[in-house]
C-alpha cells in the first residue's frame, strides 16, 4: 500500500517558501539486490508541469549522486537553484508546459527518501551502516513502484546523465513495456575499475575520518566533514577536465600578488574546491555518499544478462538518445557509444550524439546549446510520434 | 665548506647489505626562494658507475615526487628495487659502464636530505611546518652545490620525470653553461591547475587527519597514516590511464565469487590501491608529501623569465629531448611539446617523442622500448659529440 506523507528532511530548510514537493510511503516491501527488504519505505519526490488525461506525458528525470528530486526552482534545504534548471521548465528542452515531470531522490539517499540517515522500524535506531547496500536497480524498482502509485503505466521518456542515465538504462532493461524512450547521458552501462577506484578513494576519506565514528556519527552529535569534504574535492576534479580547469584558473592566485610560501589557498583553484568541499557537507550526508558510489560501482547491466548488454535490451522498445562528451573522462565517449550500439542490436531505434565541449562530465548539466537542441528535437519526436 | 658525511635515514634499514651511499653536509647556507636560507643543510645522495678523468661522463637523475636517490639495485630502507632499473645500470640505456650517475634526494624530501623530519638545529626541535616552503629551483641550487663540491663542472645530460623532468628543465634555466644535454621526460614547464588541484586534496587529506598535530606527529608519537595514504590514493589514480585500470583490472574481483554488498574491497582495483596506500606510509613523510607537491605547484618557469619559456632557455646551449606518452593526463603531450618548442625556439637542438603508450604518466618508470630506444640513442649521440 502506498500513502502520501509530508516530506521531511535531514536539514532545517533555508528557503521555506519553496514547493517541498510530496513523499509516498510503501508499507509493502521492496525486496533490495543484497538479499534484504525494505520495509516500510519512503520515496520522496517532485514533479513540475501537469499530468494530461491519458497520462502519456510522463518524463522521469533520475538523478546524479550528488543531485536530488530539485530539478529545477529554489531547493527548500539548500536556499538554491535546482541541479537541471536550464534542461527543465516552461519553454526549456524538457518542456514543462508539455511534460509532467517527476523526480525522486533515490533509495539510499539523503533529501527525504528513505536512507542511511533514517530511523530503523526495527530498532528504533538510525540505520547508518546497517542500511542495506541498494543497487541501481533497487533505485529504479522503487521508482516503478512510485509510478505505480501515481497511476503512471509508462513514461514517455526517462532520462538522466551520470547515476541518472545508469538508472534510465536499468528502467528500459527491467521495464521494458513501460519505457517509450530513454535519454542516457554521460553515462555507462558499468561502471569502470578508474571511476571504482576514485569512489574508493572518497569513500577510504570518509571512513578515515575519526568524526565518522563507524558510521554512527548522527547519534553522536558529529560529523565527518573532513572526510567528506576531501571525497567531494576529489570527484568535483574529476568531473571537470583538465581543459576547462585551465580555462577558469590557470594558475591564478587567490586575493593576493604573489605567492606565499605556505600551504594556505594560494591559487584559485584550492580555494574553488574548498568552497566545493565545504558547501557540499552542508546539505549531504557522508552514509549516503557511501552507499550511493557503492551503487554506482556495482553497476554492470551486462552481467545481469549473461554479460551481454544487448541481451538487456531484447525486450525493449524504446527509442535512445546517448549523449557523451569530448572532454568528459569518467563517463566517456566510447562507454556511451557501446551503450547505442547495444541499443540498435537489439533493434531500438538508438541515436548517439558526441558533443563537443571543453566542460567535462559536468557539461550535461551546464549551458550546452546542441545538447538542448539535440534532447528538444528528440523528445518532440517521440511526443508527436505518440499522437501528443 | 662542504664536508662528507654518513647519510642517516629516519626509518630502519630493511635492506642493511645494500649500499647507503653517501651524504654531503654544506654549512654554507643555501638562500631559498622563500627569502629565508637553510644552513646547515645535507644532501643524501647516490653514485652508480665511475666518473672518467675529464669529469665530463656525469648524468645527473633526478627523482619525482614519491622517488628518491635509490635509482637502481636494492633500496636499502625498503628492501625492495630503486625506481629507474630498467632505465640506469650496466647496458642500460643510461648505461652505468659509460656514465657516472648522480642522483641526490631533494631538499624537503625525507631519504636522508635534510626535509621537514629533521632537527632544526636553531631550535633543537624537528622543523615539521616550521621548515620553510622549497622550489624547484631551491632543490636545483643544492643539487649544484653538490656538484660543485664533487668537482662535477658540467654535465653530460640531467634527465628525469615528471618532478624529475621539472628539475632537469630548472637546470638548464639556471645554469646553462653547466648543461650539455637535458631529456625532461612526462613533465611540464608548468604545473596546471587540474595537478595542483590533485595535489591539495592529497594535503587536505593529510592535514584533516587529526594524527597530523599541525604537522607536529613525530614528536607525539603518532603518524597521519590514514590521510596520506588517501593521498597516494589519489595520485596513484592519477599516474594510471583508464585503459591501464581497464586492463589491469577491469571489474575483476578480489578473492570472491560474487558481490559483497558491503563497503570491504569487492574490486581487485580497490584491493591495489589499498596496497599502494598502505606500503606509501610505511616509507614516506607526510609533511614531506606537504612540501615536495607544494614546490611542484610553484613550479612555472617562465614566470621566472616574464612569462615567456623561451627566454627561460636564451643562454642555453643544451640539447634537449622532450618525451611525452600519449594517455599520460596528468603532463599531456601539449605540455612536453611546449618545452620542446621553446627550446627550439630559443635556439636548442630540441627532439620532441611522443610514445604510444596505455600506461598513463607511470608510463617512464616502465619497461617501454620505444622510450629506452629513444634516450639510449640520444645520449649516446650526445657523448659521441663530446668525444667520449
Amino acid at each position: 500500500m502506498a500513502v502520501r506523507v509530508e516530506p521531511t528532511f535531514p536539514r532545517p530548510l533555508l528557503a521555506p517558501e519553496a514547493p517541498c514537493g510530496q513523499a509516498m510511503r510503501f508499507d509493502e516491501p521492496l525486496p533490495l539486490d543484497c538479499g534484504q527488504t525494505l520495509a516500510p519505505f519512503t520515496l520522496a519526490y517532485m514533479t513540475y508541469g501537469e499530468l494530461n488525461a491519458k497520462r502519456s506525458n510522463a518524463v522521469l528525470i533520475c538523478h546524479a549522486l550528488s543531485g536530488d528530486q530539485f530539478v529545477t526552482g529554489i531547493h527548500p534545504v539548500t536556499g538554491r537553484r535546482g541541479w537541471w534548471p536550464l534542461m527543465v521548465g516552461p519553454g526549456k528542452p524538457i518542456d514543462t508546459e508539455r511534460y509532467f515531470v517527476i523526480c525522486a531522490n533515490v533509495i539510499g539517499g539523503c533529501m527525504g527518501s528513505t536512507g542511511p540517515p533514517d530511523f530503523d522500524p526495527a530498532t528504533g535506531k538510525r540505520f547508518a551502516t546497517d542500511f542495506p547496500v541498494v543497487t541501481v536497480r533497487d533505485m529504479v524498482h522503487a521508482q516503478a513502484m512510485l509510478l505505480g502509485a501515481l497511476g503512471i503505466e509508462r513514461v514517455l521518456s526517462v532520462t538522466g546523465g551520470s547515476m541518472g542515465g545508469m538508472q534510465a538504462l536499468q528502467w528500459v532493461a527491467t521495464y521494458p513495456e513501460r519505457v517509450v524512450s530513454a535519454m542516457p547521458l554521460a553515462t555507462s552501462a558499468r561502471h569502470t575499475a578508474q571511476n571504482i577506484a576514485l569512489h574508493e578513494v572518497g569513500r577510504q576519506a570518509i571512513m578515515t575520518d575519526p568524526d565518522w565514528r563507524g558510521g554512527r556519527y548522527l547519534e553522536q552529535g558529529v560529523s565527518p566533514k573532513r572526510g567528506l569534504s576531501v571525497a567531494r574535492m576529489i570527484a568535483h576534479i574529476s568531473y571537470l577536465s583538465e581543459t576547462a580547469l585551465a580555462q577558469k584558473f590557470g594558475r591564478a592566485l587567490q586575493d593576493r600578488a604573489a605567492l606565499s610560501y605556505g600551504f594556505g589557498p594560494d591559487f584559485q583553484v584550492e580555494n574553488y574546491l574548498h568552497h566545493q568541499g565545504s558547501t557540499f557537507v552542508e546539505r549531504f550526508d557522508a552514509n549516503a555518499y557511501l552507499y550511493i558510489t557503492r551503487a554506482m560501482d556495482y553497476f554492470d547491466l551486462a552481467a545481469e544478462y549473461g554479460g551481454d548488454l544487448k541481451t538487456a535490451f531484447a525486450k525493449a522498445r524504446a527509442g535512445f538518445l546517448c549523449v557523451s562528451f569530448t572532454s568528459d573522462w569518467l563517463f566517456p565517449t566510447a562507454e556511451n557509444q557501446l551503450i547505442a550500439e547495444a541499443a540498435a542490436a537489439a533493434g531500438c531505434p538508438a541515436e548517439f550524439r558526441e558533443i563537443v565541449s571543453d566542460r567535462g562530465h559536468d557539461a550535461f548539466l551546464l549551458d550546452e546549446p546542441e545538447l538542448f537542441a539535440t534532447v528538444r528535437h528528440f523528445l518532440d519526436s517521440v511526443a508527436a510520434e505518440q499522437g501528443l
